[in-house]
């Protein structure tokens, strides 16, 4: 049987990206037929990812047959997998998020969980020396995946190991990280495409706090001022967004890459509330900026109060 | 804060070596504070572990603080931990069982968990060239949960790197390895001291099986005849123990280490059911030989049925 290799359902660029690498190694490495694919449409910076290093866009599934061989990578969470991910076998998961609770398997199996900022360096630890047979383009996959998790080592879920593993791909690559980091924010900032209610769910997870369940939406961007011209749109795109998709309330950060600040929505008193509490921050219009706030997995979430 | 480093809650080698191994681990290599503890009493095989390398026996705790930082190695079963697990800062898990699913963490962390017999064999692998500065006594527990969860390579849970990594230790540390296996045996077959209720609880988790609560209990011993003549006293047991605990059923399995099989009581109809469906059994008395059946992860669980 094939084994299937995939991340969440929004495919960002290591959700795009480090499944190609991991059906890579088991295919060439430890000879288990393995094939990756996607719950979604990559977003705009992943198939950007997949242009520049000529790698065949991954077919998308919308479910998996019970006892289907799985790796999951970039999750561990049954709320971004298929509806019967619980009936695959499940065989290996890779991941750097929080615990989530709710996976079961029927027997035992190979769990890589580290908190580094990119699933992709994880994989590189594990593949070892067996790098040394990695062709370019999923080399140049590893190294796309790192700059976006951790924007160029912007971001504060950054790690020694997420450096130093994406310097040594990018020489040996012969790579301007800077300029290609360039041209992959770029790529991810050109959202002209996309509907509102598109972008509220473009990279958005789901949180209970104090009893209001939360959509938490980020737009990582080097162009903040194309997605605030937005604003009004979005805002008005909000609630009928959190009503079908079952949440109170959608909030909406726009992280500016380059200045490292993120810009809050305020639509309404409960963001305001939400803002101030959580980020001790003033708010007096229907937009808040938050400087040094990149992170959704470590500034936002664990702040977040109502 | 110190951090406390356990296993679950009926500590048989394993659970009461691993912590030690991995506090020294993160105490001596990692310069972080930590602490062995066990959430039960051990049993015999584990107390000649600790004697047989002057190891201080681990302090026993009922439950932990929300926010301790703790580390869970040998499970990752809520049920098999402290009630308040859930509220700990869980930094760590080292584990060999399937995902059980249920535990939670508020930020990521780091979790290893691999289809190894032996927790002491993934912390041996994730230790590296740090062992060269392990003490005697740490890599005698090593050696000693390996042997212990082999049953001296006799289960079908045994990988090449779990024997690999012993006859290693073994080497190192100059151990006539059958000579200490069998003292190791004859400590955990020394069950004279406990109750029949005690017993049925030693080595023993919970399983749904088609609708039905099963507490699935194995006795190893290298002296299933010192067991077997109190069949009728454990049999009696059973029904109290089952109403005790929650469970429909205790299923008792007296594994004898050296003839390679297990002896399954059957006191009733859903016993002998159970042991023809599941194991494709004649059953004609009060009790069952299954031949080859070691492994309660690998041989017994996948295959129950009622």
């Amino acid at each position: 049987m094939t084994t299937l290799v995939f991340g969440h359902k929004s495919p960002d660029t290591d959700s795009t990206g480090s499944p190609i690498i991991w059906a890579w190694y088991l295919n060439q490495i430890k000879g288990v037929d393995a094939k990756p694919v996607l719950l979604g449409e990559p977003n705009t910076e992943a198939l950007f990812m997949l242009e520049h290093w000529k790698l065949d866009k991954p077919e998308i599934i919308a479910d998996v047959d019970a006892g289907q061989d799985v790796v999951i990578v970039d999750t561990n969470n049954p709320a971004e997998l298929p509806p019967s991910i619980n009936s695959a076998n499940i065989t290996g998961i890779i991941d750097h998020h929080k615990l989530a609770g709710g996976l079961e398997t029927a027997a035992p199996l190979e769990i890589r969980i580290e908190p580094l900022a990119c699933t992709a360096t994880i994989m590189w630890k594990m593949i070892g020396s067996d790098i040394a047979q990695m062709p370019t383009e999923i080399k140049g996959a590893m190294l796309t995946c790192i700059l976006s998790d951790t924007l160029e080592f912007r971001s504060p879920t950054t790690t020694q190991e997420d450096k130093a593993i994406a310097w040594s791909l990018a020489e040996d690559l012969g790579v301007d990280m800077t300029d290609f980091a360039s041209q992959m924010f770029a790529a991810k900032s050109d959202v002209s495409a996309f509907s509102e209610a598109e972008l509220l769910r473009m990279d958005s997870k789901e949180y209970e706090v104090g009893g209001k369940q939360f959509r938490v939406s980020v737009l990582e961007t080097t162009s903040p001022a194309s997605i605030l011209d937005r604003k009004d749109a979005l805002m008005a795109a909000m609630p009928g967004v959190a009503e079908e998709d079952g949440a109170d309330q959608v909030l909406l950060f726009v992280v500016d890459i380059l200045n490292e600040e993120a810009t809050m929505l305020i639509p309404n008193d409960l963001t305001r509330s939400v803002a101030e509490k959580s980020f001790d921050a003033t708010v007096s219009g229907d937009t808040v900026v938050l400087p040094g706030v990149m992170s959704r997995k470590k500034q936002i979430i664990p702040n977040l109060k109502v």
